[in-house]
């Protein structure tokens, strides 16, 4: 069974036509750095009004173009209209602003100290790279978008070819809003194209970049962007194995609901999300495997994204599959590798391998991503076997612990240094559930060491995203006349700030000789 | 007249020698990443009482290798101690943890919320090329090395070849201190040489790193670093034009002042500071230029920092002075091409240039920085001609503006349009000051678009400098009892966080349809 025909046509826009995005985008940065973050938080909240207002029409047209089932798109417009909502607050409220002030202090230990006022100022035009696999919530009005725009930044917005219609509906949505509520036109802007997004993304117009997708586009992106004669930041969130470990504790408890839970995790969105579990590693010799198993036989096929996605999919199972030591448990339909080239998109049902635990060493391709319906399980021997793999995975978006409810001391201490060493290599640790489904929350970091991102200290989710497109500025003894409102004397934004008196150096210059 | 022969000795470490720097790195970095907060700051603090005790013998050192005054480097050698100490007081804070709770929520809008507690934790070794302008307060146990450490970081610092002594001597403090609190030996070492600084950039162990030095070569670390298989972040601080502003209304109140603190500015140092004011612009037919070519040509020789770097200010010198139009005021001594190598460090007077404004367009040279004393003046004929200058130059660490201390309506509303301007190319905006002279204070914001950094959103002065070495984790639903302390819920380190409640998320959802 196959899908409709996918949308791979991605034309490049004509040069002039680029160059008129790129100038607008230009021209309305530093209105949009100088509107009040009032005017800001009308904006997105007018952006998600819109698209509430046109969630039947959205809906149609994503599910015609991605095959993403009716109920999960709605909930996904949901999740984008709710972060748009969030930004909002979190611009209203004001703490991204950073504000920081040391007041003049004559008496400063190394010699009289000026006034300093620091905030936070948009980084200028931002270039965001929609992903496939959320056609509303990483795509046209997505998280990067929103955070963008929540950060003061025009959007220069590369559509996914997976959707072209669906963005097309979005960014005239997005833009008839803005609109409304007297945003400037360069504020945001589709573009379509693989040449015509290389060429932005090398413009001097152009001040950062957010990514979703997989490694090896992400990867070419992120060297245009460093390679640039001015580098600029690429948050790049790419690809990531999402281990889990179960204790046997935590099977001895409750072997059937992780079963459950792990086929329910790998087989979500037919495998198509960043934080699918890839691997599992379970204690040797456990039913767990042949449930897992009997399970996974039982998922029904469903449609991936596009031909090209299932392409890649098929060529990763070959190699993984291929792999000495690597037994097939359940060989997944409709992802065999089909002659000659196909515009329709099939629709699969998941696989699972079973690989030895000794193969999992750092230069394994089986602790690389598999971007679809597989997973792989390995059976470990001992804690030390579990502490291999932890040390030698890649940058991951997270690391799942299974562990008992009620543990033993020896289990308590085992996870927590399991939980320490998770921490080195993932950006989310996660106790007792799945890595799928991230939470839009302010503690949210969706991010991690490389190849899980591009930037380690950045989230692509919640609203601490706002802060790759932020950059400090302070302004030194300036007339209170003069600075922009959030560091003015008066605080006439009444944003939170952190104020250092003078005096407060008393000790350092201390010389105990 | 010449000073003392430079050492540009920079021997590589033997490939053995080099492997166990960065094996015992590595092994420290979990041990500090586990140390609790409070020996984080007692270790700083002990760097800071050992520098104090040795601090004859260090000023010495580099008053032999570098021919700066020794009341500058007993200064800079306070400030080095100050750094530490502020660091220390920083990390007993907590503040910079970033600890952000959001609690379980049942009713999130989006569905079940887990609990998530998010802070930050090290990012892991942190290799430092020192710079060769600070031989305390940027080399060794400089701000670099202070803000990993207080990160909980090892360092793997890379001496620079100016002042070799005075880093060993350096080295052997900062070690003997972290011995005599018992911080791993793997958390500090030094390393010399092109290649083994180059070979710790790539090595896997090494997660960032700092530097502060030039665009040819702090841009060929970067491109290094972009390129590794997993590319981590680099803290370049590379070259900054600081360019200075002067209304005729503050000419009309202090033209003498404004003269006096200009030279003063652009020739301490011998002009080697990365903040060195490289360009003024003053309105036409002001005598403050004859007046300032008059102040400069008193200015006594001094001493410049190493051979290389006099030779590079010579090359620099001749491509200023041959730009069309371009007149030499003042021609300094001692900055003369000569022929041959030579391993003697000359000492040079500062020279003065006055350009055509017309010439200051976005490709022209005179844009860029000149490493040692010399200035650019430009007359503007119209506020339009410095909205140009403001709106072509490169990244820069600061612009500085004076304006009257009772200014016009007019002045007012002119100096607020040109700080935002001014606010789009620097990291600080200096009003009736002088950019050199960086306060070491929470607020500073030392950093800037590139080529001033390479690093927006980065500062390498201040408090805030730690958070380059830091970065995010979230734990998920965590038992309580394997949370590290900074986000156990009693808050046993007693750190400042912010905490989401449930039930927050009630408005988000609205559908206005």
């Amino acid at each position: 069974m196959t899908g409709p025909a996918s949308h791979t046509a991605d034309p490049d826009l004509l040069d002039e036509d680029l160059e008129r995005v790129l100038d607008r985008a230009g021209a309305a940065a530093p209105i949009l750095a100088e509107a009040s973050i009032e005017d800001r938080a009308v904006a997105l909240v007018a952006i998600a009004d819109a698209l509430d207002v046109h969630r039947a029409e959205l809906v149609a047209a994503a599910r015609a173009e991605t095959g993403l089932p009716g109920a999960r798109l709605a909930g996904e417009l949901t999740r984008t209209c709710v972060q748009l909502r969030m930004f909002a607050q979190e611009v209203r409220a004001g703490a991204f602003l950073d504000v920081v002030v040391d007041r003049a202090d004559p008496q400063f230990v190394l010699g009289p100290r000026p006034e300093l006022r620091r905030y936070q100022i948009p980084v200028g035009p931002v270039l965001v790279f929609a992903a496939s696999n959320f056609p509303f919530a990483f795509s046209v009005a997505g998280a990067d978008t929103a955070a963008a725009l929540a950060a003061g930044c025009a959007v220069i917005l590369k559509a996914h070819p997976g959707h072209p219609r669906t963005s097309e509906l979005t960014a005239t949505v997005v833009r008839e809003a803005l609109a409304s509520v007297d945003v400037p036109d360069g504020a945001f802007a589709l573009i379509t194209g693989v040449r015509s997004g290389t060429r932005a993304l090398q413009d001097p117009r152009v001040a950062a970049a957010a990514f979703t997708g997989s490694v090896a586009g992400g990867r070419a992106l992120f060297d245009i962007a460093a390679a640039r004669p001015n580098p600029i930041p690429f948050y790049g969130e790419l690809g990531s194995i999402n281990p889990v470990v179960i204790t046997r504790g935590a099977l001895d408890e409750r072997l059937d609901e992780i079963a459950t839970g792990f086929v329910g995790s790998f087989t979500l969105g037919t495998g198509q999300f960043c934080t699918k579990p890839g691997l599992l590693l379970v204690p040797a010799g456990s039913a767990v495997v042949d449930r897992i198993a009997e399970l996974t036989a039982q998922v029904a096929e469903t449609r991936m994204l596009t031909s090209k996605i299932t392409q890649g999919y098929r060529a990763r199972l070959d190699t993984v599959s291929g792999v000495a030591g690597v037994e097939v448990l359940v060989t997944g339909t409709g992802a065999e590798t089909q002659d000659g080239d196909t515009d329709t998109v099939p629709t699969v049902s998941p696989s699972l391998l079973l690989a030895p635990i000794a193969q999992l060493d750092e230069t394994s391709t089986l602790l690389e991503e598999s971007f679809g319906p597989a997973a792989v399980i390995a059976e470990y021997h001992s804690d030390d076997d579990v502490e291999k793999v932890l040390t030698h995975i890649q940058g991951t978006l997270t690391v799942t612990l299974h562990v008992a409810a009620r543990p033993s001391a020896d289990e308590v201490e085992q996870v927590r240094a399991w939980g320490r060493l998770a921490a080195t290599r993932a950006g989310r640790v996660v106790f007792n559930g799945w890595p799928t489904g991230v939470a839009v929350t302010p503690a949210q970091h969706h991010g991690g060491p490389y190849p899980a991102t591009t930037a380690i200290a950045h989230t692509s989710v919640g609203t601490a995203a706002i802060r790759r497109f932020l950059r400090p500025v302070v302004y030194q003894d300036a007339p209170d006349e003069v600075l922009p409102p959030a560091v003015q004397d008066a605080n006439p934004l009444r944003v939170p700030r952190v104020i250092n008196e003078a005096g407060e150096s008393g000790t350092w210059g201390h010389h105990p000789g």
